[in-house]
């Protein structure tokens, strides 16, 4: 589907690694769309990564910044109005890594200094990022910022580990930026709470199939895909939704306002 | 804007009264992004109102109906799929009206007469519609069903009178009938919680213009307009968000996560 | 346990029909704290239940009432200040019945009278309650008035059927009315949403017992019992509890929070 | 007042600075319901507070802590055990500093190491405080965690600056290591979020006598006092409360479920 929803926007794009990303198919969405944008990684995520691919197939060019890093990121706004020929429109960080949880650390034996990089890469960089913007002046009015996040800021799941708390963190940010950038420069700042999704970045979360299988079964209209959260991103983007701000926007196909399906009751009755 | 999000879309709109209702805004929206739809509000408020005006601008039938009697339901559906010619695949539920309100009852002095007619307009219509839709398999996969609430159903609004009880029932129908929609017809079923909107209905409400100049002072992007929330509506109905569901929808310029704004605590500083 | 808690308090509980009864259990622990009471409940389930067993034991009268009938509530409230002595001080609200459920009425197809009969005697009878206290200026300054409720109010529990919508509109009551009580007579009114519990009532609710053992394996506390539900009660009717109000409040051993737990997750493990 | 709530239970106390000190008044309570306790302090805060005062008015011992410094929470822990003889009941953690507030920067221009300093400091020392306590065995089954938040982890108040995202981390925390706690050692974790209150940490927020007097003005029962929250947390600590986990408990006169008081909304009827 395209309906020139985000004709003559312009953007940036956090975190797009691999066609599995929920980024990548933002971007791909975004570009159907008539939205323009630069595309941004760190230097070794975008080593790893198959970008490249994406930035041509999407006309886009890749500038890398670590987004811990005030530098990269005056570089990389700059650079981007530059390149896009203005203010920007949309913003989209889709960043988040526990080293605690890489090193296998459980939730109940951390190496706080794993934490402290944990929290600075999946939180705090999205403050920076807005922080640059708003200092800049970089967004337009009306422009729309968009993070992901997991319920698990809200509820607990064991194995989400302190990513968790690193989730909290961001959406609280959303909401203590999004005040100053909506009274300020009527910019509208939310997050989108996605279902379990496989990306590369996903399946190394222990546990996650026996999670996404409980998921599907507990949620009325089935997890959603990575395409179904690149639509509602657009729609977030898009002048249709100019008012909704500070708000963390469930994208999961009804999970989170559940208490129990059938499905899953049954799986506990013969116990 | 028009970008035939709705194209090839058929639906029911219910509570368009006058050119200020919401309702109203949401058919001209949706007749512009390629949507039709039948118009259908209860006999008295049709007399009243100016549909007929808004039907011949979106080339609309109008269907009385009283939503809160199952036959009027019945014949509303079963002649909406004829005329259309086919199954739905949106509809809208903006009905609301609470006669201890109307006749000044005070909160701790219910008719409770009064308060069970209420009740039964403003949130019983809506599972009557649905039970109505769902027994009848009149929506389409994917089909979207919204209904319009407001905050009182979480905080206390204290002139909101019983009306705020209402829309906690009706936005619990919109979790329980939903799950059952999602589940057993792909249908997804939301409501969108609405920043007071300067309607001929909400100008009713004691202490209205008090209460709309805080939400504005409030509320970083000011209050949502009835053509933001008509925006917001065809998104919701549009092919961008098939896995939302069970969802209360914020539209308000970000009230919702206010505790307190710049604004509102001048007006406290220097008593 | 026994402390003198409650050493002087009045009060009425509504709902003790057996000894599996949350009512039941907080009328004795009352009694231990050193309060006194009047019991009543409708006459039907006076005739069926061993309410007199329990007046005894506690040294209390009691007073038959249909808490729907304005005339019944009126005479209890004036009896129990009589009996008391004086002004009340704590009101427990432990009544709840669908008559869609009794009737095996799917929720997707309701009898509209039922639906009416439930939520007048589940929820509309907490605010005939209150309205007649109000108006009679029959409660002390900083007494407590609880209502028990369930998580069904916020999510989906597909076999909790219509009860579900009753308990949101109940909570809704809580906030609305406990704002007039708390500014007029500073009086507080919270509800506590209670974990499964296996009392006569809730053991008529299908698939009962799966859904206990899921929760009580997604509670990392294991679910509440009616002695832990009375326990807090007996805090929310205590000085030590005299701010909070407009509140809901879970005892459910930590169910409200989760997401998964490890014990849930293995159960969709290997499928 | 006094119950013997608490007798025979022994536990720390983490942020007691002076008579205004939540923590102070929750001390003095504890004591008088029969509890035994070692307080503690950062060094710098116990040469600037008068800690002794309350050491020898409640018959405790001080040890000093960093609660940032794993070595001194080993410390802490293991010395307490000793001097109270046995393992521990309660704890309470009540410690909130923002070096960005402090040194007058704008949530907009935030120092990062100013806010990994507060965040270390505010939200952190939390998870260390339970890690040590999980790993050294140290709670007593049933025992009872509490730290005091702050709405502001839910909401927008600007002056909060980056307090807000440190009180979201926190409460998460409480969800993510109270789960892990109840369930390996039958521990409770909750969050008690507290009326905006005159302590002199509170007093250095800007605007805060506004803001104080416009949630008094919110509060149905008015903001809650020191006095107030030390009787909650005792209620919490007691045996009364043994399965209510994870929760966020708002001891705030009703302010958290308002969206407009009658005073509030007659400031802004003749604008």
């Amino acid at each position: 589907m395209s309906y020139n929803l985000l004709k003559g926007k312009r953007g940036i794009i956090f975190g797009a690694l691999d066609e599995n990303s929920i980024a990548w198919k933002t971007a791909e969405r975004i570009h159907k769309e008539g939205g323009t944008f630069v595309l941004t990684n760190a230097p070794i995520a975008l080593r790893m990564g198959q970008i490249k691919e994406l930035a041509e197939k999407t006309n886009s060019e890749v500038i890398p910044a670590d987004a811990t890093n005030l530098e990269d990121l005056n570089n990389l706004v700059e650079k981007s109005m530059e390149i896009l020929g203005g203010k920007l429109d949309f913003v989209l960080h889709s960043i988040g890594m526990s080293v605690n949880v890489r090193k296998g650390n459980h939730y109940t034996n951390q190496n706080y200094d794993y934490t402290h990089k944990g929290w600075d890469i999946s939180a705090v960089s999205f403050h920076k990022t807005m922080q640059t913007l708003y200092q800049k002046d970089a967004m337009n009015e009306w422009g729309s910022i968009v993070a992901l996040t997991y319920m698990a800021a809200q509820r607990v799941f064991p194995d989400y580990n302190d990513m968790a708390d690193n989730k909290a963190y961001l959406e609280s940010i959303a909401r203590s930026f999004g005040y100053f950038f909506g009274k300020d420069k009527k910019v509208r700042v939310n997050t989108i709470s996605q279902s379990p999704t496989p990306t590369t970045a996903g399946q190394g979360v222990k546990g996650f199939d026996g999670f996404i299988s409980y998921a599907e079964k507990m949620s009325p209209l089935g997890n959603a895909t990575a395409e179904d959260c690149a639509n509602y991103t657009i729609a977030m983007f898009s002048d249709l939704t100019k008012r909704v701000t500070l708000q963390n926007l469930y994208n999961d196909g009804g999970f989170s306002n559940m208490g129990v399906s059938d499905e899953v009751i049954k799986a506990f009755e013969h116990e």
